[in-house]
């Protein structure tokens, strides 16, 4: 099996990024360059700058009006006013104009009386300076207009003009050479074949560097060949700041970078007690930074903001990111291993004044995971999980603020959840549906616990033949309503052409079925078919495997894993999958009568109702839109 | 005095933008385009984004190890290990690779032993489907990647990717055009001469259009020319998405603007209730926004918030700003009036946990005040103002983190606190020092009150003839220290080469005096050596003038509107004055004992007692550094 790196370190992650620093320390500094204010927008001033001239540069009025000697407006009353001559006693003046001498003070046009004869009469006197905005009253020459390290605002580049600077010393922009590797992978928009990994890690890390204040140079994937990649990768550290080599940094036979990277300098850390992300480089070829980061897009992501980002600032002078933090109780427990942090991925809702995290899937490939999280909480090392209902500080993504405006819902999946989030901004801008999927009895739980605003389900009651409403007033003692959701249609999802001429469920004896998670109300349907037909749960092969979402079960048809699958016909009709009805069913939204006020709420009736859902919703096929958005009090 | 437009409307800010709105609505909307996911960071999702592609594309392996048929493991155990072979009974995979039939799992690397004849031994059996991604695990094809109105961030780009995507709708980025207007106004790193105004406004607002997704198109200054100007105004309209034109909204003598708008189109607004900013236009000339901003960097900063920004969300799809907000004490009485909403710019700090917002300057003009403030504090037009110790919401600018690691500085002025500023975050990167101008007695209040950690201070008690101790004696009951400064020189500064050959005191009564604020200890220094040498303060003309800092009377000497100035050394230098040395005094910072050990406070200590910080006051000149950071305990 050639050679396998079956032995990764496992050091923890803030020993790891200190034993890097103090490698490079020496090594790298921030480089600095002189730009023009006027392109300075986020940059890093490399040192305090300080202002050229005043501002106001002269003695200046502050107001429309005369500029007078105020020692000849003595004296002057409502009662006694007096009368003033251009050029003699005063000079018209505009905001912003000088005020010479013998002038010393401004009376606002609004206090004048313009009399024929060209004079104007005051009644009041000028105190001295009154209305003059002195030189240098906003800034002074030789004051400090900005502070080394600080990033320029557009404000910053008003105050550097305004102070006479027209070029600002910053720390240059670290440029960092990115190798995707790996014979697998395939540029995206080409038509992937079997075994066909599209290469997406590259791009994010191009988008990363953007951000964190670098310039990034992507390279073409390099097949696994050792020879190829440590050229390459040699000829980078010559001509870069920091190379990052993507994949080939797991123990897998195709592993040639930590080999190359001892090859061409030196490995400090190979491994890190980090999950999602274990397998990193930390390498130093020529004086250079190089960093290898693992495949699974997670693994590295979680790595590229742990090593990647620190060994930026180094070199770009920027202050380390102060991600906003804050504390959420979290829905399930979480067990995690002593051997390593944990980096747990999860929505954040705010559900009756309380912040609630609820995990999303924990796996290292889970890409998606990461693209709908809000945040994530951090299992430290020498912890072995949290305890559901724990508090835990969550890193965020998102700010309070959109969190206070979102719907959170928790339960069964469909489609039309999507098509609702997707809406909810349109309709009312600044406000979000965020769903998390367990399956409808694992959504009316969590919305018992008070971990969601609405929970869809579509839950048979097998004794009444009804939906929802029986299951609800079994388990609420509070004021509860149902959102009235959308007819769909249940039935058996099939590879197309349907090859193994499945007509009912008594067919699913004879073919590979994937089920549903306990709790689904898909799941419970299936099982609510069998025992109507007389059939065991034995009698199916495949009872126990479960897919966690409808398009997840027709994925594994498609896939060919699987023959048939119990799931609706919008998910069958995505995925190009054959379709056989089994009957309709009604998908609702259980929600506690007093959240039916909150604004946000109000927004998700409103998109509910909406024409452009209705328009969305017959687009995917295989719904009825019957009494969607009424209200049913339970 | 020409045509002034004295009479402005008072429109409040909301009704104002509603109005706005209204009108714009039917006109303006988003533009899309269709751009390569690879360059969409930042930009806003025009529609839905669905995956094209499932992501594992295949059931893959998801360990390093071997791919098995699960039947055939069956029984295996460590009493009864089983002994595979090659491609009969396995094929080698790494994570990533296709797991094809007829194998439908996968066993760990790290489980298997090899045996020398290529076969490998396994100690337990596979469970169907264990260590397989099942296709479609992360990404399902038809899935919803990304809602609409969603700002692309690096991981978005990876699962677009990922799932297929190559392009992606957006939003396009509104163009706006930006005209400079106004007949004093000079280009940055012209020589300016008197008069002149260094045209800095719209190169801030360029930068503003940058951050709040639109593209910028500056041009160069439009002198007072009413045809010139129309015609600019006019074509822009054909050809950018949104015109602003700065100055020209106020109502002085060169104000054409609102004429020149009222000619081309329509002006709905002119004139809001806020402060600072009163004078805005809003126009629509040949269905496009115009806006006039006033040319007070403050006025147009806030109105370029309140209108431009709420209009270019209009054409390019971005969810309203949502700037954090907090409650903060506020540190000293503000009165404002119910004509119009105030923004007050302010200095924010964490004292004994609890937020303290301190105001600064509040003048239109005063762009340094915007750039040094940490947020500001909105006094609604309903309201006349907040009492001192009220707490108030305030928007920040500065994250709470960063704010929770600065150390509060309120109290005397002197150049070494830029200095001090501008090395925290270089010596212990996150932290900060935040001063704010009071003079020494206010500073010393100020720290009584819980509204700073530090107090620079310089006051001389008469009767002992030493600096800081007696008085902190006096003031505090809790344990106080003395954080030891710098010694430093007062004296007299008077216009470059002495024309009025100030020698000292008694020189005072000749000559026009700039003084300090009540409580500065340049003032208290100034009284007493006046009663030393037996002169009233009535003698002294201009002894009722005050400026704020060392640096503002030093500006109003090298300004001509006076002859003569107590000060310290570093200031005269800095504005090329004449020095006349009275005596040197002690700049010290006062502290609660409880200061000494918060982080932010070490890091200030240890900047104090760095070589970079004796380099550099050293260079500075006028100061001595014989005790600087000993602690003092009173």
């Amino acid at each position: 099996m050639g050679k396998r790196n079956l032995y990764l370190n496992n050091t923890p992650v803030e020993e790891a990024l200190n034993v890097y620093r103090e490698a490079l320390k020496g090594l790298i500094a921030p480089g600095r360059e002189t730009i023009p204010v006027i392109e300075s927008l986020n940059r890093i001033t490399a040192e305090a700058v300080y202002a050229a001239y005043c501002s106001p540069l002269y003695n200046a009025a502050a107001m429309d009006g005369i500029a007078v000697i105020s020692e000849r407006t003595r004296g002057a009353s409502e009662r006694e006013p007096l009368t003033l001559y251009p050029d003699a006693d005063f000079a018209v003046v505009d905001t912003g104009d000088p005020v010479k001498p013998p002038y010393d003070a401004v009376i606002m046009a609004e206090d004048l009386t313009e009399l024929a004869d060209g004079g104007v009469r005051i009644t009041g006197a000028a105190a001295p300076w009154q209305h003059v905005r002195p030189i240098g009253e906003d800034i002074v020459a030789g004051e400090m207009i900005l502070p080394g390290r600080h990033r320029i605002r557009p404000i910053d580049i008003g105050v550097l003009l305004a102070g006479g600077i027209t070029e600002v010393p910053v720390y240059t922009l670290p440029e960092v050479a990115i190798f995707p590797t790996g014979t697998e992978i395939i540029e995206p928009g080409t038509e992937p074949g079997e075994g066909d990994i599209i290469e997406s890690n590259s791009r994010m890390f191009e988008a990363m560097v953007t951000e964190h204040g670098g310039t990034a140079r992507r390279f073409a994937p390099i097949a696994d060949d050792y020879e190829k990649l440590k050229d390459a990768v040699s000829r980078a550290a010559d001509e870069y700041d920091m190379v990052l080599v993507n994949a080939g940094s797991s123990a897998g036979t195709e592993d040639y970078t930590v080999h190359i990277l001892r090859e061409l300098g030196e490995v400090l850390i190979h491994g890190v007690a980090v999950k999602p992300g274990k397998p990193v480089i930390l390498a130093i070829v020529k004086d250079k930074p190089v960093i290898g980061l693992p495949g699974y897009p997670v693994s590295a992501y979680i790595n590229f903001e742990n090593f990647v980002v620190p060994v930026l600032e180094m070199m770009n002078g920027r202050a380390g990111k102060q991600r906003s933090v804050a504390e959420a109780v979290v829905t399930k427990r979480l067990v995690s291993s002593l051997k390593h942090r944990e980096y747990v991925r999860v929505k954040v809702g705010k559900v009756d004044e309380r912040l609630v995290a609820s995990p999303l899937a924990r796996g290292a490939g889970a890409a998606m995971s990461l693209a709908r999280a809000d945040g994530f909480c951090v299992i430290e090392q020498n912890s072995e999980g949290v305890e559901a209902g724990e508090r835990v500080p969550v890193e965020l993504y998102r700010t309070l603020e959109e969190i206070d405006r979102t719907v959170v819902a928790i339960g069964s999946h469909d489609l039309i959840l999507d098509v609702l989030s997707d809406l909810m901004p349109d309709e009312c801008p600044g406000n979000y549906l965020s769903s998390t999927h367990v399956g409808s009895m694992a959504g009316l739980m969590a919305l018992r616990r008070g971990e969601a605003h609405i929970a869809p389900a579509h839950l048979l009651d097998e004794a009444s033949g009804t939906y929802n409403i029986p299951i609800i007033k079994r388990l609420f003692q509070e004021p509860m309503a149902l959102i009235k959701g959308v007819d769909r249609i249940q039935g058996i999802m099939a590879a197309a052409g349907n090859p193994l001429g499945i007509q009912e469920i008594g067919d699913l004896r004879r073919v590979r079925y994937v089920n549903r998670q306990r709790g689904a109300g898909t799941r419970v349907l299936l099982d609510y078919r069998l025992k109507l037909a007389g059939i065991a749960p034995e009698e199916i092969s495949g009872y126990e495997r479960e897919a966690a979402t409808h398009m997840a079960a027709a994925a594994a048809i498609a896939g060919g894993s699987a023959d048939a699958g119990m799931g609706i016909e919008s998910a069958a009709r995505a995925m190009g999958l054959d379709f056989i009805p089994i009957g309709p069913e009604e998908y609702d939204f259980a929600i506690p009568v007093r959240f039916l006020s909150l604004p946000h709420v109000q927004c998700f009736l409103e998109v509910l109702k909406s024409e452009a859902f209705k328009e969305r919703v017959m687009k995917l096929g295989g719904y009825a839109l019957r009494r969607t958005g009424e209200i049913v009090y339970c």
